[in-house]
C-alpha cells in the first residue's frame, strides 16, 4: 500500500446515499411507482439535468435555489456553459419540453417523469439538495377535461397504497372555491389571502388573522375565511354553501370539487379527502389543488402535491396549454423511513442461486449450469474461484443467497441443490428446477 | 393568451433529450441492461451526482472537464457548495463509496451503477456533456480472483447481444503483456509506450513510431512493439511467444490472458477477441483491459471499456482494494442509433386498452372496468370525457392504443372489445379477457 495522502470521504449534507440493501428497496419503490403510472397510460420522458437559465428563470422565481454550472478551468473562448443551471423541479423542464417538441407530441399528452432535482437550500429534515421526484402531468391544447383532476388522485392512491409507508391522506381543494369565496366577501386581493391561508398549518389561526389584518381585511371578512379553512371531509360542498357567501367563481369551484370527489367515491374513505385549508402557495395553480402528508407527522411537510394550471408553457410557446399534475416526493418519503429505521429488509445482492465450482477442470461445466439457470430466469452467480466447497458455501451464506447449486463433481454425476434457509439438499435438474418444489 | 415575452426553447448542445417514443426504447434498453447485470448477481448502487472536489481531484486529473456547482445568489456566509463538482464518471464515486461504506459492504462486492455523468468537453459526434453510463465492478480486499476478469466480458456479451445494435467486438488484452514485453525489449518507460500504442488506431503505425522514436526507442525496439500490436484473434499467446521476447511480467500476463480467453471459449467466435493493440491510456489499469467498438465504425470510439486495477480506493482508505470493472456507454451507443434513424418503433404511450365511457351516468362503471383490467396487468386508460364514442376511438387510434373496450352501454348489457389493428369487435369479459384469444 502506498503512503500517499488519504482523502477521508465524508457524506455531503443534503445529498442522500444508500447502502446496497436500502438501494434495493428504493429500486423496488421506483419500479412500483413506474408500473403504477404506466398502468394508467402515462408515457415516460426524461429531460437533461440542466436548462438554460432564461428558461429556469422564465417565471422570475426561486433564483436563490438554483445551482449554476461552471467549468473548473473554463476556456474563456467557450462560455457556452455559463448560462446553464440544474433544474429545481420537473415542471419547468416539462413545460419547456412540451413547447420545444410540440409538433412531435400527441395530445392530450400524459407523461410521467422520475428524475433527480437540485435545490441549493439549507439541508434540514425532509429537505435535500438533491432528491428524486416522481411527476405525472396531463397537458392539452386549449382545455383539459376535469376527469383528469380526478384521475391523478386515483393514481396516487394506487401507487402510495402499494408502498409500506405510514398512514397518509391526500387532501384536495379547488383554488376557485377559495378565490371565489374571498371575492364574494369583497376581498380586494384574494391571492394574498390564499398565500396567508397556505401558512395556516404552520402559523395557526392567529398567525393567519394577523396577516389578513395587515392586508386590510375586516373581522367580518377574516372570520369566514378561517371558517372556510376549517371545512374538511364529508359534505364539504354543503358546509361551504352554509357559510352564505355567493360568487360565480365560488359556484364554479364547488361544482369542480364536487365532480372530482364524486369520481373518486369508490376509493376507501379517508384516503382522498376534501380539505378547504389546502391552498398551495404557487401562483400558477388555478383550479384543483392537491397536497398529501403523513397523518402522524403533518409537520414533516407535503409528501405529494400538485394541481391544475391554466397555462403552463406560455413563457415558451404562443399556445394555451393548460394541464393538471401531481408530484410524489420520493426522496422525502423514503429518506424519512430510512432515518427511522423502517427500511431494512433489502437483499445484499439479487442472486437467487450460487453455482459451486467443484474444481478447475469442472469450471466450464459450472459455467454452463449457470447459463442454463439464468436463461430460466434465476439470477445466478458461478463461484469466482476454485476455493474449497465449504468456503464457497460460506460466501453464499454471507451474501444471503437462498440456494446453492452443486453441479456433478464428476462426469455423469447428479446435480444437487441446497436450500440455505432450511439446509436441505437434494437432487435437481437445472433445466426444470423450481425453488418451490 | 397573454402577450408576455416568449423564451423560445432550443436544444442545449451536448445534452441529449428524446421524444416519448424514443424514450420508451431507451427505457427498455435500461431494463434489459439492469436485468442482465442482476442475472449475474450484481447489486445496484447509486451515488449523489456531486462529489467534493478533493474527491474528484484525488487522482489529479481531468480537472478541465469538471463542472462545479455555484448558487445563483450565493449567501456569503454559506459556501458549503463551493467545493462540489458533478461526477465525470462512476469509477471515482464508486471508489469513494466503497471507502466510505467499507464496514457496511460484503466482499467481494459486485455492484452495478447506471447513472448520468457530466463532462464539460466540447460536444461532438459520440461525445456528450451529459450522458448515461452503465458500470459493473467487482472489488475486494487484497485480491480479486481472475475469474471475474472473464465474467465481465461474458456479462457484456449477454447484455449487448440482446440489444438491436450494429455488429460490435469486445477486444481484450492484458497490460502485463504489454508492459512485460516492452520491459523484455529493454524499454526504459513502458508506460510511455502503452500511451503511444493506445493511439495506434487514430494515428497509425507511423504516428506511433514517431512518438516512440521521440521516447528514444531504437528501430529494434519499435518494430517488435508494432508487431505485438498487430496480433489479434485466435492463437495470440503463441504468436506473442513467437516474437521471442522474454520477461517474467510478460509470462504472467500471457497466463492471465490465456485464462480469460479459455474461460470465455463457449461464447460465439468473434464476440470477445484478444487484441494486443488495446492499451487503455488510463494509468490505473494494471492487468486485463477491455474495449469494444462497432465493427463498421471503429472511429466512433469505444462503446464499452474497462479493466483491472490493483488499488482503486487507495486515495480514500488505507486498505488495498483491487478490482475489475467495465462500463457500457449507453448514451454513446443509443444516440448514434437515434441519429441514424435506427430507433423509431417505440410506442406513443404504454396503454394496452382504452375503456370507452358511454355516458356520464355510466362513467363509474367504466372506471370499475378500468380498475379490473389494471388489476389483471393491462395498462388501461379510461377515456377522459364523455365525448362521442367515435371521438374516443379516434383518440385511441391516434395514440396507438391496441385495444378499445366497450363497457355495457346500459345496465345488464355486454362488454365488448375491439382489436384496433384488425378492426374486429366482439363480446368479452374483463375478468378473464386475454388479448391473445
Amino acid at each position: 500500500m502506498s503512503d500517499q495522502r488519504v482523502v477521508r470521504p465524508t457524506p455531503i449534507s443534503g445529498f442522500p446515499e444508500w447502502t446496497p440493501q436500502v438501494r434495493a428497496v428504493e429500486q423496488r419503490w421506483l419500479d412500483h411507482i413506474r408500473a403504477g403510472f404506466e398502468s394508467f397510460g402515462f408515457a415516460s420522458i426524461e429531460t437533461p439535468s440542466v436548462e438554460n437559465l432564461d428558461v429556469l428563470m422564465a417565471k422570475g422565481e426561486t433564483s436563490q435555489e438554483v445551482y449554476t454550472l461552471h467549468r473548473l478551468q473554463a476556456d474563456a473562448k467557450d462560455d457556452s456553459d455559463a448560462r446553464l443551471g440544474l433544474h429545481f423541479d420537473l415542471t419547468v423542464p416539462f413545460a419547456r419540453y412540451v413547447a420545444q417538441h410540440f409538433n412531435e407530441l400527441t395530445f392530450p399528452f400524459k407523461r410521467y417523469q422520475t428524475q433527480r432535482v437540485w435545490r441549493g437550500e439549507r439541508p434540514q429534515e425532509g429537505r435535500y439538495r438533491e432528491f428524486t421526484q416522481c411527476d405525472i402531468d396531463v397537458i392539452n391544447v386549449d382545455s383539459v377535461p376535469l376527469h383528469f383532476d380526478a384521475e391523478l388522485p386515483r393514481i396516487v392512491y394506487r401507487v402510495l397504497s402499494g408502498l409500506d409507508i405510514p398512514a397518509w391522506t391526500l387532501n384536495v381543494n379547488n383554488r376557485k372555491v377559495l378565490q371565489g369565496f374571498y371575492e364574494g366577501l369583497g376581498v380586494k386581493d384574494p391571492i394574498a389571502v390564499i398565500r396567508a391561508v397556505d401558512k395556516l398549518h404552520k402559523i395557526g389561526d392567529e398567525g393567519v388573522r394577523e396577516i389578513l389584518e395587515g392586508e386590510g381585511l375586516t373581522a367580518e371578512q377574516i372570520d369566514p375565511c378561517l371558517a372556510l379553512a376549517r371545512i374538511r371531509g364529508a359534505g364539504v360542498i354543503e358546509q361551504v354553501r352554509a357559510l352564505g357567501v355567493v360568487s360565480e367563481l365560488l359556484e364554479e369551484g364547488l361544482e369542480e370539487l364536487a365532480f372530482v370527489l364524486d369520481d373518486l367515491a369508490d376509493l376507501p374513505e379517508g384516503s382522498v379527502v376534501a380539505d378547504l385549508s389546502i391552498a398551495r402557495g404557487l401562483d400558477y395553480y388555478t383550479g384543483t389543488v392537491y397536497e398529501a402528508s403523513f397523518d402522524d407527522d403533518p409537520g414533516y411537510g407535503s409528501i405529494c402535491a400538485g394541481g391544475r394550471y391554466e397555462n403552463l408553457a406560455g413563457q415558451f410557446i404562443r399556445k394555451r396549454l393548460p394541464g393538471v399534475g401531481i408530484s410524489i416526493g420520493l426522496t422525502r418519503i423514503f429518506a424519512k423511513l430510512v432515518a427511522e429505521g423502517r427500511i431494512e429488509g433489502g437483499r445484499i445482492c439479487p442472486t437467487d442461486v450460487m453455482v459451486v465450482v467443484p474444481s478447475a477442470e469442472r469450471r466450464a461445466d459450472a459455467l454452463r449450469t449457470g447459463e442454463l439457470l439464468r436463461e430460466r430466469g434465476f439470477n445466478t452467480e458461478v463461484f469466482h474461484s476454485t476455493a474449497k466447497v465449504g468456503k464457497q458455501i460460506q460466501y453464499a451464506a454471507k451474501k444471503g443467497i437462498p440456494f446453492v447449486w452443486f453441479p456433478p463433481f464428476e462426469e455423469g454425476g447428479e446435480h444437487e441443490v441446497k436450500n440455505m434457509a432450511q439446509g436441505e439438499q437434494g437432487a435437481a435438474d437445472p433445466a426444470v428446477w423450481s425453488p418451490a418444489t
